[in-house]
């Protein structure tokens, strides 16, 4: 099997599993319990906090753990109960889904549109911010083509007029550096099973002094700011797994890089027609998307994966509709044409043979599914 | 070590743990691919779903993953909007908190009082019903002292009413038979970490037919119920654990009620004075709660603790604060009585001569204590 779809989720790093396991085993204990046994689980805990807070430079008490990514994004959208919201067009949807339940509660919601390179334009923010805009979420990388916002920039404008900031950097954080004090946001949503940690592991950056009512209630657990008994393993696994993915960072994302180059190269060499989204410059490094006109991404992906293959048309958490992605077609494509994309993301177990198959089953794919449609 | 809190958490079972590891290894497929590493994880949950619901007498289709009992009853008593909720006083911090903040969106809350032996009375409920009452929330059994509730008497009662009824079945769950078409409820909480599964996976039982605004927001995952990547290995273990569960219930209930038996025996036999909180004709079983007099439950707790034995003071939920247990106060104890407790709780992996070093050393470590303050 040859994994490519690293943007929906990861393999979890050997070494991390390692060190998860023995919270999965003789080390169970509940952190808030008060003995020896809940102690070392709390002591566990606090390290993968401590972890985290080091990766992204922030306090470990500005650091929560949540069940995933989704939850972080509802839990900060939800907070919202009255004025505006800004947000773009291409965020994830857990995002946009918060965000039409606001509508539904009477809170106005700004989309954003984005240029054709799939970038949120600062002059687009400053356009639509108004006396009672209560926060702005943008996200600080696009899962489906990979495009990086200019969150430092809008976080600036932000903080200078007091404006409540939340960036989704899921597809981010642990690919790229992200340094909280860089960004100027006051809310941070990253996900542990997109850096190779476990499923079922989210984390919100909170900014120490910004408020933010509990969506999970009961015990004092996370700073009394999210209840519920830890997923102590799924948070060790998250404290370690960023440490990996940061200490790698630099030397991946390189060899990312030039995998995208080359499976670009190699697909336009025999299919000079397909389109690439978004900026090569401003895209996060191992995922790329490419429309491949005249035949479905789900087709391909389909073909690839009876050739053991697995890359996808879309975000995970909105395949399986018969919808054209939102986000291709916020860029201007056409319907047809963002039905016509695949998404191939690399991550740390790829290498280049893998890559060179991957080029030459998409091209093989392509010209048979063309050839039976004839 | 001797671990007697399985009312806080329990070690996760080894069969469990084979059946999950693959889940955090090999097959690390996000369930919402399309493609066949994706399509494998998502039968592995539609399987954990269909053990569930066998377990519980429901249809899969009715139930929900979540992260915990503390989100499935977040999200059952945050949906209520308008008018009026009835629940216990000595229902989990997850329910009350969750109660506290509808009232401080101007809802009104019940909070019934229980008998001495922690049990709600239906009597109390039909004085307590209005006309705008929406949601009554009670728990199956208590987590501090095993005490079980009439739910089947209280559920029969709401549905010729057409009142919405949701039990916090965390501690019965895997311990008791519970079956939903004797209970007439319309949600029920369970957390598989209670019950040899592992920590960041809960159930909430959802009747057909009944509608719940979503809590987290994004993809359609769980009938769009509940957005997320799902936490497949936590789930897969969940499906194996209450199958386990209900398989080794019977035989199970025995041993722990002897071990009770024996505890109350042995400590009664050296300290007269103890009183034993709910009635053992209707507690869980392996669930035990005795006040000391004279001596705090937390110096107990640390003595046994210095032994390598855990057992706890009251729910880790809240635990380490300083306040007296809210559902021994609700049973009519005093201040100094509330915080003169532990609570001993049994599980699959202890045995009698376990019991017996318990009571030996809960004696010793009783007398110690009092003659250190004389």
């Amino acid at each position: 099997m040859i994994y490519a779809d690293n943007a929906a989720t990861t393999k979890i790093s050997a070494s991390v599993l390692e060190k998860m396991l023995p919270f999965l085993q003789e080390q169970y204990g509940n952190a808030s319990s008060q003995y020896s046994l809940g102690i070392k689980a709390k002591c566990a805990v606090e390290q993968a906090r401590h972890q985290i807070a080091v990766a992204i430079g922030a306090e470990p008490s500005e650091i929560v753990f949540t069940s995933g990514g989704s939850e972080s994004n509802s839990w900060v959208l939800s907070s919202v109960s009255n004025g505006h919201v800004i947000t773009s067009s291409i965020e994830h949807s857990s995002v946009l889904d918060a965000c039409h339940s606001l509508e539904r509660n009477g809170i106005d919601v700004t989309y954003l549109p984005v240029d054709c390179n799939g970038s949120v334009l600062l002059d687009s923010i400053k356009e639509a911010i108004r006396s009672d805009t209560q926060l702005v979420s943008i996200m600080l990388a696009n899962n489906e083509i990979g495009a990086i916002q200019p969150i430092a920039e809008i976080g600036e404008y932000l903080r200078e007029r007091g404006i409540l900031f939340h960036t989704d950097a899921v597809q981010a954080v642990g690919k790229i550096p992200v340094m909280i004090k860089n960004l100027g946001v006051d809310f941070l949503t990253a996900s542990s099973h997109k850096f190779n940690g476990a499923k079922g592991t989210g984390i919100l950056y909170k900014r120490n002094g910004v408020s933010l009512p509990p969506l999970i209630f009961g015990g004092e657990q996370e700073f009394g700011a999210r209840a519920g008994t830890e997923n102590v393993a799924g948070i060790v696994a998250a404290g370690y797994a960023i440490m990996e993915s940061v200490n790698e960072m630099a030397t991946l994302a390189d060899k990312l890089s030039a995998f995208v180059q080359a499976t670009i190269c190699g697909i336009r060499a025999q299919l000079p027609s397909v389109i690439i989204n978004a900026d090569e410059n401003n895209r996060l490094p191992g995922i790329v998307n490419i429309v491949f006109d005249g035949v479905t991404g789900e087709s391909l992906m389909h073909f690839l994966d009876l050739k053991g293959i697995c890359v996808s048309t879309s975000s995970a958490c909105t395949s399986g509709t018969d919808k054209p992605s939102h986000v291709l077609m916020a860029l201007g494509l056409t319907e047809q044409q963002a039905k016509s994309a695949i998404r191939i993301s690399y991550g740390k177990y790829n290498n280049i043979n893998e890559v060179e198959t991957i080029v030459a089953t998409i091209c093989i794919a392509y010209n048979k599914i063309l050839a039976a449609k004839l």
